[in-house]
């Protein structure tokens, strides 16, 4: 389908636009390639232009040309999504909001700023201003923008204490527009920003984000070895459940992640060796060391985040950071996204590890859910064919561990997020034509949709009920 | 048995003693006739003198010369305990520590101060020092210690979030001082506080105690009323397990508790409804209106600390207080402690309150436990008679809630401290001649004494393995 672009930057004079191939390519894209399957399906996707607006005004603008010429908007952060999230996979327009950079507040206990913004500089701000720091980040804080988390993740560094973006108390409000004729501006709050949370921007265009924060703390960065996988995963469970322990990530990876992909963190565990990650408050370092000595856990790494030793900050082994260090020694790896709920988080993962050998290396995330400690499980896959990779989910739901499918793009197949009525009437109503990121929503495109059983989701629709519990899609 | 006081006295020329035998009577006492069992069997406990040394020095010397006349030594400290924890079951010494009221030090993250100083005015000088406040304390916070708490508590306000006195992580430190002839002084760090955590004093005179504190948070009392009891257990259950919603308090009170007993709260519940009273920070209450709402929830109470309308702190009303203000309008009432514990905590208190009616009212304090959402039971009891009491204890036992028996006065009958070999060894290292509150310690005290089996402990021996999961006390 061919769009009428030369109209659309001619109506728009204020507007930057990116023209040239090789940037439209780049800016077209994320870490799809993660996933094979989305590797050979997504190479082609490509937008017509990428539109840079500098002001909440001229998305507005960008928006209602776009709407009278009937040209697709996919808004996108800094592309460091997993599932192509942001790939506009109908071309027309990416809507590249990494210029609306601007911090509106920062008070205690929350900050409000554009989506633009940078996770690592409104971090910085937040510590400056206030001594504050976001609840959680992805792996990705470096590069990722705020409006790119909210609509495109899940959670990450912190979920381990404050749960994910989809608990209540986490994303506080959202400034929307609308793709209509004349864009509206809305401003979700409360049990309402479910409507946008991990919908890829295919509900509105989120310009303003507003979070919840945290009392800034000086985290010491630690990695636990085992030499049996089975209690790497107990020490974490048990790390994870101490109440007290003030933590930002508990992270268990099986051998030989460390030793085949996180070159100095495998040579500190030594040869087949099973590691946990974590960041510990300094006030509770104490408490954690005697946690090793009652666990006789081996402390093979700990420092202060400002040391300089030559490893990263060791939340950039995790989450899926893990996975892209990995691809980066070994392309035919990728990955699997799924939950080991509570009470049988460890039994779980211990069972598939046994039972996958080397094809499935167990990564374990834990988090609170729903007031419990359970783990994501982000397993590196020797990848073999489609075929295989199904029958590896299938074995995993079968052991009561859901996948949330991370070799598709659209939410419904993926799994995250229910698509309910309340939601599917949000989307009506902020996008009635179906231009934001078309094809990522079946409930809207597909008039026979008719969604699969699902037993948990990660995020409510529309609706704020709690989702986990939930036991259908409609 | 006949304590030689006057040699004491005379001893100890720089220490001031109370002999006074009201104030000895009122100093021999706490709040045990919160069980009409310990009222009657208590009632004549005294000691003969009280000792109230100023400084360490002085607690150092009180405890040779005891020592060395075979005296009998109670510490205590404001007597806010419930089962006689700090009462001289043998006459002689109470060591009454509220004189020691230093505060050695409040950094980010944790404060060391003399366990005589009073909860309220250590949390008055970690917000004024640095914006901090103690991560939980009993609903006696006005008036109990820091060594009281640590020694005769295990919770209270705040374990919503941070668990207990039982986690690793909460209580950093402890000074101790032997009885021995030449006393010694002892600190315990790490998994070592557990050796004095909630052992009455019975294993060395605690000194100094350095916890945990938690950034300040302006925190927001509300109280939601339901007209249905398994309403009221479900939403404080559900608001206990948002993690992303940052509180301090979730406590769930039958009725015709607040009409019976909370005047004022009470009148705003209106007749029959059930309350959900919590303490909410600010940045999360607007989180929490959408709760309300998607519960359909009415609130009925909702203010900041600092405004005055009658009713007091909402942590006044929850806890032990809750039993408090009962006893006060009905002598007749008594109370239980139990563990409704993961995953059945509503379902284990809704049978119960269905099974016994008007006789046991149920008020539920919800809490982090090893990482999961339990709530401790407090319900209240129209007191019949002791066998009754017994019976009621069996049926929760039976239930799956195990009791915590408030009706004794020794550690191991009350059953929260797991009394261990490492436990009892410390014991006898620290007091070899058992003059430390003799009788609470059965394991010391009883050479053939041989523990019932236990599913639940609260606290750890010395050993500092987790003990809610153990099965045994030895």
């Amino acid at each position: 389908m061919a769009h009428d672009i030369e109209s659309l930057i001619a109506a728009l004079p204020e507007v930057s636009f990116v023209t040239d191939p090789a940037r439209v390519k780049n800016k077209s894209r994320d870490f799809y390639w993660y996933s094979p399957i989305l590797r050979d399906a997504l190479d082609d996707v490509r937008a017509d232009v990428i539109a840079l607006p500098a002001t909440e005004a001229q998305v507005a603008a960008t928006l209602a040309a776009c709407h009278a010429l009937r040209i697709p908007v996919t808004p996108r952060g800094a592309g460091t999504g997993n599932y192509g999230q942001a790939m506009p996979l109908a071309g027309g327009v990416v809507l590249d909001l990494s210029a609306l950079t601007e911090i509106r507040f920062i008070r205690w206990g929350s900050a409000r700023a554009q989506s633009g913004v940078r996770l690592l500089d409104l971090d910085d701000a937040a510590r400056a201003a206030a001594g504050q720091e976001q609840r959680m980040h992805p792996s990705t804080l470096r590069n990722a923008t705020l409006g790119g988390f909210v609509c495109g993740g899940s959670g990450g560094v912190g979920s381990v204490t404050w749960g994910g973006l989809r608990d209540r108390g986490n994303v506080l409000a959202a400034r929307v527009l609308t793709m209509e004729a004349e864009p509206r501006i809305l401003e979700l709050r409360g049990d309402d920003v479910q409507k946008v949370i991990h919908a890829y921007g295919t509900t509105g265009v989120v310009t303003e984000v507003e979070i919840a924060l945290a009392p800034a703390v000086e985290w010491i960065d630690a990695a636990v070895a085992f030499e049996d996988f089975a209690a790497a995963a107990a020490f974490g469970h048990a790390l994870a459940c101490q109440d007290a322990l003030l933590k930002k990530l508990v992270t268990v990876l099986a051998a030989p992640i460390p030793q085949s992909f996180l070159r100095l963190l495998g040579e500190r565990a030594g040869a087949g060796s099973h590691l946990v990650l974590t960041m510990i408050a300094r006030e509770s370092y104490e408490a954690f060391e005697a946690m090793l000595r009652a666990y006789r856990a081996r402390l093979v790494h700990a420092r202060a985040p400002d040391l300089i030793d030559g490893l990263l900050p060791i939340y950039e082994y995790a989450w899926n950071h893990t996975t892209l260090h990995a691809l980066k020694v070994d392309r035919t790896i990728t990955y699997h996204q799924t939950l080991h709920p509570a009470p049988d988080s460890v039994r779980t993962a211990v069972e598939l590890h046994a039972r996958f050998g080397d094809e499935v290396l167990q990564h374990l995330e834990f988090v609170r859910f729903d007031g419990t400690v359970a783990c994501f499980g982000l397993p590196l896959i020797r990848f073999t064919t489609a075929e295989r990779l199904r029958e590896i989910e299938a074995i995993y739901d079968a052991s009561g561990c859901p996948t949330f499918n991370p070799h598709t793009v659209t939410l419904e197949d993926g799994g995250m997020k229910r698509i309910d009525p309340v939601q599917l009437a949000f989307k009506r109503e902020t996008d009635p034509l179906g231009l934001l990121n078309p094809g990522k929503m079946r409930a809207f495109h597909e008039p026979d949709y008719a969604p699969a059983a699902r037993g948990v989701h990660l995020f409510a629709g529309g609706s704020g009920e709690s989702t986990s519990r939930s036991t259908g899609t409609s």
